[in-house]
Order: structure tokens, then C-alpha cells, then sequence
């Protein structure tokens, strides 16, 4: 589980730094398919992660539109704020939380009930599918994508060596 | 891990239902970002998945190109085919595996070494990452794609409540 959510916040990082030499009227156009453009799909990807994290601890998400946060440094601002809660909680993650049950309203108003370890890996794949998203756009506008391989970022291996 | 897979899974065969309604030209037409093109993108995703569970089993890995492939109907088989190695695989995984030691030559001729656990979700990754990328594609042709959300599959939750 840690290991994919350091993965999806080492990738953010790199999208940051990809879209540093990016003109904001590109990281604005409206786009098709997904939210629409590459800024606000990154402004999607905090949203939903940080508002999942909110929904499991029983605390009120997060409501804003994109339209406050139209800026590269906008929206990195609004990651720092919401990574520390979200690195908390999966950093104190354990496998006695995986079935732990979730009810949630549906968008038609009835009731599913969810695990905990489902809502988790939702959230995992919920940025990594938007990624790729933003993968093609990228390649739209003429630049080389950020590389979505997990493998050669040493997420696991260095700690095993070290042993 | 296993939820994951399986949702790549169930999201593949959503894929494949929706792909049917598209014209063949539709399907392999080149397209700009990934591998270019959209029944190319699946058969990556189905190479890709079972060549890695085949270097995990010290096998040799599908070198074909997708010349041979160019129709829904021979890229499902080849799913089929290669499915059945990937779920033996996947089910009888358990967590003594995680920091198995993979060595593997990257292209430059240099020596990388993996964690098993590390290659799998590498594999997970890489599917959703191109699952996003067909998602562009498909509304660029004007039709809705598979939706990526893993809640609601009832994954996790039925075997639990089940209990």
C-alpha cells in the first residue's frame, strides 16, 4: 500500500517539474477527456486523495472548484497542505484497517458499503489512470511525458539491501 | 495485490465489450502519446503483464510484435491465453515473496535488481497508466470510455460481508 502511494507522490513531483517549462495558457486548455487539462487533473488527483483520506477518518472533504487554484504554485501549495495529513495516515497504516467497513452515499443517494483497503487502492489507481491522461496530453503539446515506471525508483529495494 | 489485478482485469474485459462497438480502422488507427494506437495499447498491457510474471519465473518473456495481432478478436485470445499463467501467479502469491531478489539487465546493459513486490506493482501501475491513456482516446472518438473507479466493483466487500 506504501509503496504505491510514495510511487503516485514521486510522480507528482516529477508532473511539477515537467510543467515548470509548460506555458500556463497550455496547462489551462481545456482538453478532452478526463477533467479537461493537465492542471486540473493534477488539482483532481490532490483533491480526491486528500478528500478519500478526510472520508475514512470521519472529517469533512474538500469542496473547492479549480477555479482558486488557476497556477502551477497554486496548486503545488494546495498538495503541501494536504500530503502531510494524507502521509500520516498512510504512514500509520496497518493490514487491521483493510476490512474495516465504510458506508458512503452514493451519487443516486443509496448506501455502499466499502472496505477500507478498497477505498484505499481506489484512491491508488484513481491518480495513476489520470496520469495517463496527462501522459498524452503531453505528448499533444509536443514534450516527453514523466516516465510511469515503478521499477529503477528504488521504492522498496534500497531498504531490503540495506538489511 | 489481488484486488488490483483483478480490477485490471474486470476494467480489461470492460474494455474489450466497449472496444466492440468501435470500427476496426478506429482501433488501430496511430494515435499520439503511449504506444500509439488504441487495440496496440492492449495488447501492450496483455504482453507486458505476463512477460514480467515470466522473468519472475525465470521463463522467457513474449517477444512477438503487434503485426500479428491487429483484430480484437486475436488480441482477447492471446488474453486468454496468457491470463491463466498471470492468475496462477497472482493467486497463489503471498507476502514471503514481497522481497524476493530479482536481478534484471536494463537497456543500457547495466544490472538493476527489483524486489518481486516491486515488479508486480510495477505491473499494476503499468496497466492503469495505459488504461488512463485509451480513456483520452476513446473520448476523442466521440464515445464514453470504462469508467476507472475500483469501488464499486464489490472487490473486497462481498467476501467480507460474507463473514
Amino acid at each position: 500500500m506504501k509503496t504505491l502511494f510514495t510511487y503516485n507522490w514521486m510522480v507528482r513531483e516529477d508532473w511539477y517539474k515537467w510543467c515548470e517549462d509548460v506555458p500556463l495558457e497550455e496547462l489551462l486548455k481545456v482538453r478532452t477527456g478526463g477533467v479537461g487539462g493537465i492542471l486540473h487533473t493534477l488539482f483532481h488527483i490532490i483533491d480526491v486523495e486528500w478528500s478519500w483520506i478526510r472520508v475514512l477518518k470521519g472529517k469533512p472533504d474538500f469542496q473547492e472548484s479549480f477555479d482558486g487554484y488557476k497556477s502551477l504554485e497554486k496548486v503545488k501549495e494546495l498538495d503541501e497542505l494536504f500530503k502531510k495529513e494524507v502521509q500520516e495516515f498512510v504512514g500509520s497504516w496497518e493490514s487491521g484497517l483493510e476490512n474495516k467497513l465504510l458506508q458512503e452515499t452514493r451519487q443516486d443517494g443509496s448506501i455502499e458499503t466499502l472496505t477500507w483497503g478498497e477505498v484505499m487502492r481506489h484512491t491508488i489507481a484513481h491518480e495513476i489512470h489520470h496520469v495517463g491522461q496527462l501522459s498524452v496530453w503531453f505528448r499533444e503539446i509536443g514534450k516527453q511525458p514523466v516516465s510511469a515506471n515503478l521499477i529503477g525508483k528504488g521504492l522498496t529495494i534500497l531498504e531490503e539491501l540495506k538489511k
